[in-house]
């Protein structure tokens, strides 16, 4: 076998079977295929498509290209969940210790920021000596100790993924369904969790900006789940305007321990509705509700009765953050040297808040980074005032910028003014969740 | 400008504008767009397609990545021809020589043999001393001189081309029109001549196996060139069966000189009537034929009178050989030490003689490369008794096969006689030459 004859099949349309795909990912592996024959037969692919079951053995070979993790001495049903990402989407920090708290176990893997999003990495060191380097070793005796960790993938976890990932970066071969359900599940199935909540954003902050898109890469993710005997759902989120009011590093810790010491208000409305759904999804997986609903009022109580924060706490404790984090987070979060309100030039309600320009926006004040080795400033970020839908005065504060550096600030705020629609009539707002994918 | 945006695009199916192009063939060029991005892109364009504004300016652009030949001062109207490859299609080694001898200066870029079809280049390498290693100020001279010159390409001659077919080769992007018409015509345009007489085979020993995309290759080429006011003809000829009746380097100029004395038989009409249609077309480009009819007059009186074979042997004793060639080349050309008859196992009509089938023969044997770098046996080949059409008696010789090494031997016979039918009825047999476009 050539990776020649493999382009050539894929270029005029024809079906890989499991021996041609496993002998491309290993050789891309390997370096034995070239990295510019992989990118002829990416584009090829990314081109002509790739079925349901050239999918689902893309995604296997991938996983298999590297370690998976054995959680298997962990007692109970381990859910994790996984976002494609969005901005202001902080959820996994409120999420793993809710539905630890109820008592389903979260071994959670998550990433870093790239481009307009964040990642839930990034936001976790903005907490001083918390670390989400962790040997599996750990990783298992923390979740047999306290039920839940958060960490970043190792290096050995499905090291095909990354380096593809790397090339598809640079060749205009990402958005593209079968490929990117391959990259998200190879490293979520190596990760030995027994269930996957998926939380598929669409809109314009979202990589899949067509709600279509989006259904079709939950539903190819959750038949794969499923081939593979995860237990799998996927629900359809809007990401149209940002998920709370808090974009940025440590604005989202901190935002997120408001969350979880019961408080609530109209800018936060989505965020905790979606952390309730999501949360009630990982407990029904889980084992620990019948239905939906009975895991909206667990997760809805652990987070008021504080038992979520009492985990969260426990987290941070066992990952290397002080033990009275939670109790003041202001002594050690990072804050930003200046802070500026942005003033609406309009009266009337918000139209638009366009997540992409919030999410922009946010990267221009230092939060985010715009290539992958960019150092991020953890302080800086953006407070929502108003969201969609809002009534805003002539003058009133639409939200505030942190910041450290004022060369940054002028293009910030033009980037996140090009995304900002005040009309006269209060516009219709779009449904939280579109769809759900079981 | 980035060459992921021109990848993008081109994958979206947009049309690129001259200064993308440019930019894209300037940058792969000189290294600053990598192998990788490269490939991901002509993958795109292979599946995308590219419209005749597109090929133009790509072809235009990689002519100029390298010098261009000043042929200016040299009188006339300089006529080139260009084959897209055959088997047996050695017709360079007699069109030369004639057209040069009817008054038309002939500046004949070739390039070597690839695959199962042979090159001019290894074919006038057979005669001892030969050159084709030649200089611009040589060429101009020999030009001037004698009418006439064969020559490989410079290395500085659309350097672009070169970097980019070696790409293709290897990431399964060759069979596309809009590349190979760039490809082809940016190399022939860097060349100097005046017109160019494009041969574009189609058949079973052709690249361009189906008529239709040959036809859509021959009208892109005459489209290009004739945009930078270059006179162009070309030919739909057919390329089922081998062209004439040797296959193989010292073979086919042994054929040759054997055209240009005169002689001619059932095995060598093809190769005589393409000859004098070619030919008729490059005097008519050139200026010393009014019409086709009067050219093919020119052409043939200049086989019979010995004039063809006079220019032959000025060429051959301009770039090195020896200047009694032509009165006695079996004292000069390679010989095989071992010839084998190939015999009919059955009585009837040859109603296939797969010119790709004989062509990989003639490679076995040791007359082609398989590789860029394989050595070839010039003395190695094969010379064809039968034709499609021709009666053939059980155990009367199909084809002579000329080789050095018996190993080779089997392998050969079996990919021959895989290409060949005989049949109870005599075959109806294809045109020679199916379309002509102006």
């Amino acid at each position: 076998m050539r990776a020649y004859d493999l382009i050539y099949k894929k270029r005029n349309g024809g079906r890989l079977n499991r021996e041609e795909i496993q002998f491309f990912v290993s050789g891309f592996t390997d370096g034995s295929i070239t990295d510019y024959q992989a990118s002829a037969f990416l584009m090829a692919a990314f081109i002509r498509g790739m079925d349901a079951t050239e999918t689902s053995i893309l995604t296997e070979t991938m996983r298999d290209s590297g370690d998976c993790l054995d959680l298997s001495s962990v007692p109970g049903v381990k859910v994790d969940k996984h976002s494609t990402g969005g901005v202001g989407d902080g959820i996994s920090l409120v999420l793993a210790p809710l539905v630890a708290a109820c008592g389903v176990p979260v071994p959670m893997m998550s990433g870093r920021g790239l481009g307009h999003t964040g990642g839930t990495l990034d936001k976790l060191e903005s907490i001083p000596g918390f670390t989400t380097n962790i040997s599996e070793a750990q990783a298992v005796a923390q979740l047999k100790q306290i039920g839940c960790v958060m960490m970043g993938q190792t290096s050995r976890l499905a090291p095909a993924d990354k380096k593809m990932y790397a090339l598809r970066d640079v060749t205009a071969t990402v958005d593209c369904v079968p490929l990117i359900a391959a990259s998200i599940l190879s490293k979520k199935l190596a990760e030995g969790c027994d269930g996957l909540v998926l939380d598929v954003k669409t809109g314009s902050g979202a990589f899949m900006q067509e709600k279509k898109q989006a259904v079709a890469l939950a539903q190819s993710m959750v038949a794969i789940g499923k081939k593979c005997r995860k237990k799998m759902v996927a629900l359809i989120t809007d990401m149209n305007e940002p998920l709370g009011k808090a974009v940025g590093n440590a604005l989202e810790v901190k935002q997120a321990l408001e969350i979880l010491a019961g408080k609530e208000d109209h800018a936060t409305q989505s965020y905790v509705s979606l952390t309730e759904t999501l949360g009630a999804w990982m407990l029904v997986l889980g084992g620990k509700a019948r239905v939906h609903k009975e895991g909206v009022e667990k997760i809805s109580s652990a987070r008021k009765n504080g038992a979520g924060l009492k985990k969260f706490q426990e987290l941070v404790s066992a990952q290397g953050g002080d033990s009275t984090f939670c109790a003041d987070p202001d002594r050690f979060l990072p804050r930003a040297p200046m802070v500026k309100q942005i003033l609406s030039p309009w009266k009337g309600f918000v139209a638009s808040l366009n997540a992409r320009s919030v999410g922009v926006a946010s990267v221009l004040l230092g939060a985010g980074r715009e290539k992958q080795d960019s150092p991020v400033d953890l302080s800086a970020g953006i407070v929502l005032h108003k969201k969609l839908g809002g009534k805003v005065e002539r003058g009133e504060s639409l939200a505030e910028f942190h910041y450290s550096d004022e060369k940054k600030c002028g293009d910030a705020e033009r980037a996140f003014m090009a995304g900002v629609k005040i009309a006269k009539i209060k516009p219709r707002l779009n449904p939280l969740i579109y769809k759900i994918i079981r």
